[in-house]
């Protein structure tokens, strides 16, 4: 397959792969995250982020929002996302099943991010008891459009939420992108910036399965074992979600995957931008490009087997790139696609868009 | 209190209060809704809408509408409602609640209204599991804006609603002024029109308490009285929610209530539109009449002990009629609100807008 | 009808109906709760309670104990109630519906009240994630068997229950009757024994609709007022809800209904108790009896007109007592029972007991 | 580690491990299950059970469960299970938190197994809206206490169930051990008799994480992939929950793995059981052993390093064996318990039994 649809399309990293393979071979291991390596994997957060944080893992990146969001407010509060935010857009209602009703309320904001201006409107609007007030402002660092908060941004907004009583939650399922693009440290990114909690997600970064909830306010994760267990979320055999995370700590992998899936994304942001007929829609600060494709060519593409995806909410295709993604296949897809478009240049266009399916 | 506040600062009308007399004097009576004033009251709505539909009693607006929508889907799927509508923007996420989850999508539509096409663009617009499948439409009657459907608008929306697998809900809160300002049968209004279920309004009509939801797909309702009851929404001593409808039902009183409120807000938008700088802000077909006031001279009224809203999402002020709205108030207001817009043009306009609470 | 089969048959006492009545004399009134109305009777509510409590109204006894309890306790915890509660029997899954998800854990006890050293062995008996640790103990006073704890027993069960960091409900659907046969203070029975929150029954000694809900621990309250709303319990014409607790509060109403119906209930139990064959099967210390009454007799009541519902839970007939019962309708019970008795006892017995609806 | 703990204290069978890596090897592949390995995986389940059945995989045992009784029944409604059930006592109130509050319903039985006639009794009992509708039956196969239901019991239990519009599931967590013990076909012990949903144990087998939920109704499958993403139950990298299970079922390695950890639980049942002062508490049907152990030589044991888990519920200890427990550890298990009650036999009992973490 030769693709950009997703860095989940990605397999798993070498080095994550064989700490998995190590952690079976240690025999018998205590259940439910009480073992050995989980343990290690948890300490090495804590310090990779310089800090005490309370660190737990569940499955996927659903649950690891939905959760940590519904820890940061009760059903009749709200929480503050950007209109194009995965939690609003492609969780099929998740963080309102479990938080059991708290509305998300969205914000807009040029580049996919939440402006701290904005926020404080939407908090201030209105100061009623039939409207649900804002507990918590997520933000999502790379965003989704592929664009990047900085530190200071990051920082503004954190700010505007604590004056008005909100915690702040990042949506990290590509954190490691924004961590490897902004070149700053994991604990300047987010508690030092005022993040409460962090989703760190590692299935895109080269993982099997299985997210990090991160607390840098530890009285928020009080009770949130039980919440991870309640919902379904906690692994019996822990340590094949917890292990292979220490593939991806040792030796920085975690970011020279990162690094490695950015670096293509600015190379296929590169060729194709310089084909004519071709837009790139937002800075590719981190490992997507977005881009509106010559309509013609777009199909001519994927006849010719090549997978991405169209994003619905803002129009043009998705383009991910991946911890593997070659620069073979960036140089082939860039080169395939200007001839396309110079092909669709010499001929009449086509009338009818096709229809594609959804990014996921 | 000289008010156009909200219809619900409105009390009971006589002869609601009359039967709810009444009620009281026949000593015991079964529990739970299996009392002979209940029946009576259910047959006489059947009879009202010329059909065999399926009648409730809650307790309010809130629980209607969000127990009605929940039996139209399951927590994975959706509900398309106006940006404005009020299951939306002041229920506190009720309707969230009751379903566990279910994500109100909105669209948007001149007069505070859905568009059918608008409506056919947000179900088709995904067809993913990421995104949860509408399944219900609802629509308010009069819209929260006081403007109205007519019953073609009505069946288009029906029509595309049920092309695609959804059903129809009716918020009719101010159901009667509807039904009186069209002059059209109740019957044609809802279920010949296509709509599967209507939450039909006694409150703001002359109720002290109490909704009816009216299943006209009857199949819909298999279950709705477990619902009912787990919700914390079955009356004990239910004749005392369901004999005050028949005071209203008893020579259409409930339409008599409603068109003398439509009287006095068509009355209050004459008057005051009539005057330098107020604009009437949509057609004031039901109750309701929105303005936009001058800033100095709205602060005066209040300052004179007018009560009444600022309809945050739109911007204007509401004026909301109520069945016992005097001519003579109607007149009043108008008449202080001149007064003040002429002694405002005599001087320098004020700075900053005062803070007033938000409708409800 | 002559009936004990629940005293939510009882319809609305004179007292209540003549402050609903005033209360619609007085025109508008602000909605929501911010009348007049409404804060007289919680003033009254907080001096008959002699502190400084935070009172809400809903509209009925399942809403009143399930949002209660959510208050308490988070989706993943528990509540530890008696395996007769009404919670836990007759609500069709409302607790776990308005918590998410908290589980009833049963506890068993003499006389349908819950034991302090049961409690203590349910709340030490696991300590892992795997199971919902207890947050809330709830005891019903009255019971659903109609004894009584005296205060040094909830005083004894509050204190285990504070040890264990579980807060203290009182479902309080017969809370008069039980303060009325007890005769202390209402609050030596509820805040100086330990009870944090009450629910406070209106309905069953004599109002139309409506319970109050007081929070003795004002700290849990904080968000109680949302919590309302999002579940469809806010009364949008308050004043119809609280007024009527005006006429209950005022002359110590509350209080002689009470005593009538709990003096009718001795009365009753004194009268059949003493009919052969027939066996009180709890004390009748508030206004119901509970009797094992021989099958035919039963059933020749029944078909003379009687209502009265079996016990599912613990065998037998349970006969309310309404603040109207007259004592003619005890003395003709009383002797018609008698009378069928002895018929009985001239012939052969029946072989199958007829099946009767459940209590309610 | 040595250990009788629990079979998800065991690792990744090496078939399971390989089938991964293999998975890996294929570099990108679909997302969200629409992938080559999760539709080989799906086909060779519905060979095994011999028909067209709908297969889904989820995380783990209380998502698995949860999802599918959620899908069985509405809030409103109930479930019927063992008192001993999992659903009941191990998931921290998962069920009702993924339902939004079905009750379970408890039923006792021998040999912690479901009964027909007291099924029948509790359905039967009350028809009235105040109770939850029971519309699932759920059972344990193997059960919660190492015990088998034999094909007619299923089907027994089946019948009654749907003769009063219930569901069948069953939680097959040992559903393996249950199959490789009775030597039945899948379909036999499933579909053919009565079970509509089953949900597939894999973790417990071998597999690293994940569970098959199965429907042999296919009806009650309509929706479920929506239930299964908003419940943050996809995964995105699916292949590599799926992948794992070929392992298990190319050449029959889940029942060899089964039929292992059986046969194990037999031996030691059989060594222990010999030894004074020991009893077995249940027949070992399956892979575990339940056994009142003298209080000192347990202590001795745990001392010695051995891990086990009391099982509070029946009391008891609980020794599980897994796909790879050893003979030579059976035999040292038994050697050491022998020694150490043979050496408490020589001196005085202690006085208090230690406190152990509970069974997970």
């Amino acid at each position: 397959m030769q693709d950009f649809a997703s860095d989940n399309y990605a397999g798993v990293c070498p080095e994550a792969l064989r700490a998995l393979v190590e952690a079976n071979a240690s025999g018998h291991e205590v259940a439910y995250g009480d073992d050995s390596w989980t343990r290690r994997v948890c300490d090495r957060l804590r310090a990779l982020f310089e800090t005490d944080c309370e660190v737990f893992f569940v499955f996927n990146g659903t649950a690891a929002n939905s959760l940590a969001l519904a820890s940061l407010c009760q059903s009749y509060q709200s929480v503050i996302c950007h209109e194009l935010a995965h939690v609003e857009t492609d969780e099929c209602g998740g963080p309102e099943f479990f938080s059991n009703g708290s509305k998300l309320i969205t914000s807009r904001g040029p580049l996919g991010k939440l402006d701290p201006v904005a926020i404080e409107a939407l908090v201030t609007r209105r100061n009623d008891i039939h409207s649900p007030r804002p507990k918590a402002v997520t933000l999502t660092q790379a965003t989704e459009v592929g664009t990047l908060y900085t530190v200071e941004e990051v920082r503004a907004i954190s700010e505007v939420a604590h004056r008005h009583g909100m915690s702040v939650h990042m949506d990290g399922a590509r954190f490691a992108n924004a961590v490897a693009a902004l070149a700053v440290s994991p604990a300047d990114m987010t508690w030092r910036a005022g993040v409460d909690v962090l989703c760190f997600g590692g299935t895109k970064n080269g993982l099997p399965v299985g997210e990090a909830v991160v607390f840098f306010k530890k009285s928020l994760a009080a009770d949130f074992a039980y919440r991870v267990k309640q919902a379904g979320q906690l692994a019996s055999k822990m340590r094949f979600i917890s292990a292979p995370w220490l593939g991806l700590l040792d030796d920085d992998v975690w970011l020279r995957n990162a690094r490695h899936a950015n670096a293509m994304a600015r190379l296929l942001a590169e060729r194709i931008g310089a084909i004519p007929g071709v837009r790139i829609m937002f800075p590719p600060q981190a490992n997507a490009v977005f881009a509106e494709l010559p309509v013609d060519a777009a199909r001519t593409l994927r006849q010719n087997g090549w997978v991405f995806y169209d994003f619905i909410a803002a129009g043009g295709s998705r383009l991910m790139c991946a911890w593997d993604t070659a620069p073979e296949t960036v140089a082939r897809f860039a080169a395939e696609l200007n001839a396309a478009v110079m092909a669709g240049r010499a001929v009449a266009p086509a009338a009818v868009p096709p229809i594609e399916p959804t990014a996921a």
